[in-house]
């Protein structure tokens, strides 16, 4: 019997392309029945192993970054969405990351609770503008999606801490440099928001 | 009387997503009703500019190198486009580019001379893996497209290598930062293949 076809989704709260497929993922991988695997990392360690500087290369390539705001102005207003540029930008992402993780660790939580709570944060931070490093706001994502706020508590544990690193170890070893990244099961790498549909395409052809 | 909607596709020989964009957007331009003016450029001075080495990002950044590469399969596998993976990676560019500036500057050639010498440099470079360093090579890609080969001859003038270096700035100055890049009459910038629909709609729509 063919396996279910799916997709790991590594995501990043700093990346704003993110927002856009953290919001249009979950009705497109029904549509085309492929069970998606949400896994928080923290893109900073690829940046550090570059050498880079601790900042989104949006920040230190203007070029780049001007860009990238107009284009996303372009695509959310094409998606339906809002977009208030945060300040500072990229936000502080370690506890909502590992809020993510701990929720993700939690098997006494629904199946949707991590793609709930990550739109959540993605729509406080990128569509509202709010600080997502204040864990008063994380508090209200999870509040308003019916989720247990001791998440917090759990958040800086010594456990969750080793998890989200080993998850960020085991995206970089996969060959993840950017977010969002789509891994297949057969391990085919798509970057980037722009390759949500293919990366889908691909895992159900290959599952036959 | 309105303007006919218009773009600046800028390019570089060195880039392979512009290899997909090259043998795609005359027709597409075409059914659009949109003008394309071709603007050959050296990405390498924003490189410069950053710190960056002398060389591709894709090379000095593997794990972002080994994705384009796979994306750059499964996307000429889609577009029914040859590649071969030129050795070295990339090519030189320089006198490709300054044989481009010679043709867009000869006003006695005709008015499709710079894309088709264009596509056929992109073809000999990533569909064949030729070394299109080679003077041999650009002679060869200008008299298969009927164009006098003395353009050879013209490309280390003063006057080019101005040419070349003024565009360059240019493009620098209009925000380039990658290629291809596409830049609307309004100057409402795109950057990558992947925008190539979404430029030429809003060329259309700006063009009223």
């Amino acid at each position: 019997m063919p396996q279910r076809p799916h997709i790991d989704f590594w995501f990043e709260f700093a990346s704003t392309y993110t927002y856009l497929t953290a919001m249009r993922i979950a009705p497109m991988a029904n549509a085309a029945d492929v069970t998606v695997r949400w896994r928080p990392f923290l893109l900073g360690a690829r940046f550090k192993a570059l050498g880079w500087p601790a900042d989104s290369p949006f920040n230190w390539q203007p070029d780049k970054g001007r860009h990238m705001w107009r284009d996303m102005e372009r695509l959310c207003n094409a998606q339906g969405l809002p977009l208030v540029r945060p300040d500072p930008f990229p936000q502080p992402t370690l506890l909502a990351a590992r809020v993510a993780t701990a929720i993700a660790k939690d098997e006494t939580l629904e199946r949707d609770a991590l793609p709930r709570f990550a739109r959540a944060v993605f729509d406080a931070e990128l569509g509202k503008g709010r600080q997502i490093g204040d864990p008063d706001v994380l508090a209200r994502c999870l509040s308003q999606e019916g989720l247990p706020t001791a998440m917090l508590d759990t958040a800086p544990t010594q456990s969750v801490k080793d998890q989200l690193k080993a998850e960020t170890a085991k995206a970089l070893e996969a060959g993840v440099f950017g977010a969002p990244t789509f891994i297949t099961g057969s391990g085919e790498l798509f970057w980037g928001n722009d390759r949500l549909e293919q990366a889908l395409d691909w895992a159900r052809r290959e599952a036959g």
